[in-house]
């Protein structure tokens, strides 16, 4: 079988600028705020091979080709090329200045994982590929999404029309004369009724009647036409990311029921060619976001083709000089989402294929480390952390958090690779930092830890160094106990108002046992949306706001995203939680389902395995697990304890409590 | 005046890889052996501007372009930007995947040299601009060298056409009939006949009777056609230059004014979009070649955009993980001739570009180094010296001496940069290394430095070490009395072969006042291949090969190339020593004018500064020097010292003695 080859990560890395030159806002298009990399322009692709006769074989590139055998190159550029019968080491250089440089052989010797790619003459490794791009006519540069037909759900009163939820791209129009046109999207009526107050159009014009246009890739429920269309004869060319949903929620209240279909939606909607933080503004990559949706991913698709072309795209080129999306946070996000594709599916060649991109962002990052080995925003980095009012100036003790955790995905990553020196210097460093986390910013009187130190003071209480420390287990247990009490479970620091945020609470929430206050939690702050007709989750709810103040964000009326995926939380939080169901070694080998339904008494659902699936169902306070998986399982039920065996053959195992 | 503008040195990396591209061996397109960067992909350019007045910009951009005004985007994306009155700061991002990004504006605000760019939304620097690019149809995608009309010389027996000398160009072909055709080029006559045994040919089909075709540049001076072309019509669109020859050289030997002229010929052909190394075979840029272009030029053209085009399409993007051209000694040649170009011109301007890009390549050659601050090539590195019979491995006293040069270079550069701290450090360096090389490699028992260390053994005596230890300066004076001795005029170390390194000891010999066993040299050597009928300076030249064994190289039959920059060493030599002109501080502010005709008694010649001339003439043993320089000059002539006062109108200064 033959595969298309590139120079490993290229094809992230460009399929990453083409998306994001998509992004269009108020007629323009909007340029990323980070640097946006290129493929290598002259890759070198290398086999050995063995052939008891000649053989030949079939090239196929993009880009002009180059062939040598045994370093000398043949005098043709024939599509065939002729291979002596023996052992011989078979190079193609392929170049391109306008696309990514790819290469097929098919015939006595075929382009696959097997071959060695370089853009320097010396560095051979690994090359890129993917099963998605296995024919001649299969290239690289022509993917896309898949689409299909979608009629509108109707007309509203103002003439809008309606697809009846939020929905994505292309529009097709008819003409009903010749005439300039106007198109307004709405992810809202009000945002669709606005003109050039909201974020998308197009324009254009009809050369005559009965001509069919067909739009650019947009976001929107609603749609306003000015112009000389025949509304009646509009469709969607939806674009969707043809991935089956591996995982099923539902309960005996329909409300969480609701919120889990509309979360599905979300994170349906996001998962793109990358999984993009929101469909309608950005359409970006961010590393903030990709690790909610690589979490949420975990308990629906399972797919780890978006997960790594998304991280490898936000990692990008050499040289690492600035933080991933310019944000400092983000680094350390990235790198924990690495490690989540790898624990996930025990896969270990992506994680092979970052690792040295990893530590060179760990070496930039720690440039920047006061005399305790904290990290501190420089001027050219963006301290994050949430759209919310607090100082980040100094020492914030929740990127210290980060990255320690950071530091132990490095550690945890070089064991895994073999690399104990790298492993130990790592997990050093990451001890060394956690007692001066500890020693610096742990307070006794608030029993938490505070939020930073400025000027050698440690000062302020917020939610995100707790959490982040509960969350990946920083703290002791009594200190952790301190910390869910004085922070968690208390008003003592500022309330979230992101589900960006609101993801990790209530993660570390549910960790800490805490069901029946995560599950309020959604069904008020998710259910809010849901009462005011969301249909995707929105990047930000504020309960308070009324009206036109829910899509107003960044200073523009309808400049908040009405699906982003940092909302789609609600789908990890089933699957993990509230089903149970989590790997204890890399890949599913071993796994755990510890189900904790809180209140709820009737509880059925799914969770993909990399080899199977998990299904789970809680009923009278029994529970019942189904089993593909190839791992060895333990279901653990209100103190009992059952072993799960491996599934070997196609019969599911069943194992009830 | 308003001109285009683009992310620094990005317009030379784009250039490169066009050029580069273009290379075809044996029918196929060539891939470079190093990195071919790409230029960013999207750039922002920011300048603050203030107007009494509103006023508008008329925007042109290669690429998507976003407008911002005060970090706010305008909400349209017409080609006149409206611009309000007071200060402000004016943003344009442009974003391209397959075009390098630039941006034209011309109103109210124009862009120039005065704008800033960037790639990450943080780190501005100067924007890239060329005087060239000042309309908005003057788009730096659509850079080409100028062409003309050139009629073939005649016809030889073979029916080989002979454009009389070597030509670089777009032959144009007419065909009689309908039919298949291949073009061979040759440099030779017995290349063109060799089919595809020689190194270029195009193929192709005429659909008709009467078809004009334009082939690809090529070099070539002889053309055989197969097929059904007219040949009584064809012609070659010559692409050259553009650029004035700006010195002049004659004297009463005829032989050497060829040799100038068939030099100055050879620097002509290879001076296009960058200094190449040849016309025929790489048409490349590869540093070793592009420093000896960049000394020729001093003495020719003194252009310095294709100077600064080379070097900074030679350095390319970071990160620097590898020599440029792959090339230990050649990541110092380019260091030298940045300086070279500074210290020729005084503009600081690219060395201050550049400066950091030093810096970094630097920090990578350090990485490499032994106990004794000796740089040692690795397996990833090639050492390449010259062609010819040496041991390379472990510590080559040459490259020491390259490393020495290259770190007084970074001293010097950061001096003119006002960078004290850096210059110290450099310098320090410096003189350490050189305290280790007389250490290590000077050998008393041989009175000169010896070749390499292997093991601790010092080994070896070659020319190249003492050769370039004379040329800058390294030795001291005693030392160099005996190097000069013992290996530049003796016969203990190997001859050079090659134009390439002869260029170099020549320069050393002149320098030692050598000149009639120079010129007694340059008849034999370069007289020797005129009387073989050459037309430009070959690559290598071994008189004692006969007929085709001139045509081959590297296991080709018509490998070698037949018009090779560094073979144009006479133009420099001519300018530098017979006629003694030397900037003494930097762009000619101060200058010596010291001739050495040797056995020559009527010599005539000129050589251009950057501000005027200096015209020089010897005859009956007296020196005469007309001058349009702007700085302050002597002139030294046989023991007499007469100043040469800065020329301040348009009348040349004229001194005599």
């Amino acid at each position: 079988m033959a595969y298309w080859i590139w120079f490993p990560h290229d094809f992230s890395i460009d399929l990453r600028g083409r998306v994001e030159m998509r992004r269009q806002e108020h007629g323009m298009t909007c340029p990323s705020i980070w640097r946006m990399d290129a493929p290598s322009r002259a890759v070198a692709f290398r086999r050995a091979y063995t052939l008891d006769a000649p053989g030949r074989a079939r090239l196929f590139s993009q880009g002009e080709a180059y062939v040598c055998i045994d370093g000398a190159s043949i005098p043709d550029r024939a599509q065939e090329i002729a291979l002596p019968a023996g052992s011989h080491v078979l190079t193609v250089s392929v170049m391109s200045l306008t696309s990514l440089p790819a290469l097929y052989l098919e015939g006595d010797v075929e382009t696959d994982g097997s071959f060695f790619a370089c853009e320097n003459n010396v560095d051979f490794v690994p090359c890129g590929w993917s099963p998605a791009f296995c024919a001649p006519g299969k290239r690289p540069m022509d993917y896309c999404l898949p689409t299909r037909p979608l009629s509108p759900a109707g007309r509203t009163e103002e003439g809008l029309i309606d697809f009846g939820r939020e929905v994505f791209g292309f529009l097709h129009l008819t003409s009903a004369a010749p005439g300039a046109y106007t198109v307004y999207y709405g992810e809202s009526a009000a945002e669709a009724l606005a003109g050039k107050q909201g974020e998308t159009w197009d324009a254009g014009a009809f050369l005559r009647a009965g001509e069919e246009i067909r739009l650019p890739s947009r976001a929107m429920r609603f749609v306003r036409v000015d112009g000389p269309a025949d509304l009646s004869a509009a469709w969607l060319e939806e674009e969707y990311n043809g991935l089956p949903w591996r995982a099923a929620f539902s309960c005996e209240d329909e409300r969480l029921n609701a919120i889990y279909g509309v979360s599905a939606r979300t994170m349906e909607l996001c998962t793109r060619e990358f999984f993009l933080d929101g469909i309608k503004r950005d359409r970006w990559v961010w590393a903030g976001d990709a690790l909610q949706s690589v979490l949420i991913n975990h308990y629906s698709y399972l797919d780890r083709a978006t997960t790594r072309r998304t991280l490898a795209a936000l990692r990008g080129r050499d040289p690492f000089n600035q933080h991933i999306n310019t944000i400092l946070d983000y680094t350390f996000y990235w790198m924990i989402a690495v490690w989540e594709d790898y624990f996930y599916t025990g896969d270990p060649s992506f994680l092979a294929g970052m690792y040295e991109k990893m530590v060179s962002a760990m070496d930039y990052t720690l440039r920047f480390t006061s005399a305790d080995g904290f990290v501190v925003g420089q001027k050219r980095d963006w301290v994050f952390v949430d759209w919310a009012d607090m100082r980040k100036e100094g020492e914030l003790c929740v990127e210290q958090v980060l990255l320690w955790k950071a530091l132990r995905v490095l550690a945890d990553s070089a064991a895994v690779l073999g690399k104990a020196a790298d492993a130990a210097a790592y997990a050093a460093r990451a001890g060394a930092l956690r007692d001066r986390i500890l020693a610096v910013f742990w307070s006794e009187e608030k029993g938490t830890l505070l939020h930073q130190r400025v000027d050698g003071k440690v000062q302020g209480h917020t939610r995100y160094a707790p959490l982040f420390a509960l969350l990946y287990g920083l703290l002791p247990a009594d200190k952790a106990r301190l910390a869910t009490e004085n922070t968690l479970l208390s008003d003592a620091a500022p309330a979230i108002t992101t589900p960006y945020m609101r993801f990790y609470e209530m993660d570390a929430l549910l960790r800490a046992g805490r069901t029946r206050e995560v599950l309020e939690g959604v069904r008020a702050y998710w259910g809010g949306m849901l009462d005011l007709g969301a249909t995707s989750i929105w990047e930000q709810f504020d309960p308070n706001e009324t009206g036109g103040e829910h899509y107003a964000m960044y200073g523009r009326p309808f400049g908040r995203s009405l699906c982003h995926c940092w909302g789609a939380g609600p789908v990890y939080l089933c699957g993990r939680h509230i089903l149970g169901v989590a790997p204890t070694a890399p890949g599913y080998a071993q796994y755990e389902v510890r189900p904790n339904p809180g209140d709820l008494r009737r509880v059925e659902g799914a969770v993909p395995t990399p080899d199977g699936s998990l299904s789970v169902r809680i009923e009278d306070g029994r529970v019942r697990v189904s089993s593909t998986c190839r791992g060895e399982g333990v279901l653990l039920w209100q103190g009992q304890r059952a072993p799960l065996p491996p599934c070997e053959g196609t019969e599911p195992v069943v194992v009830e409590l």
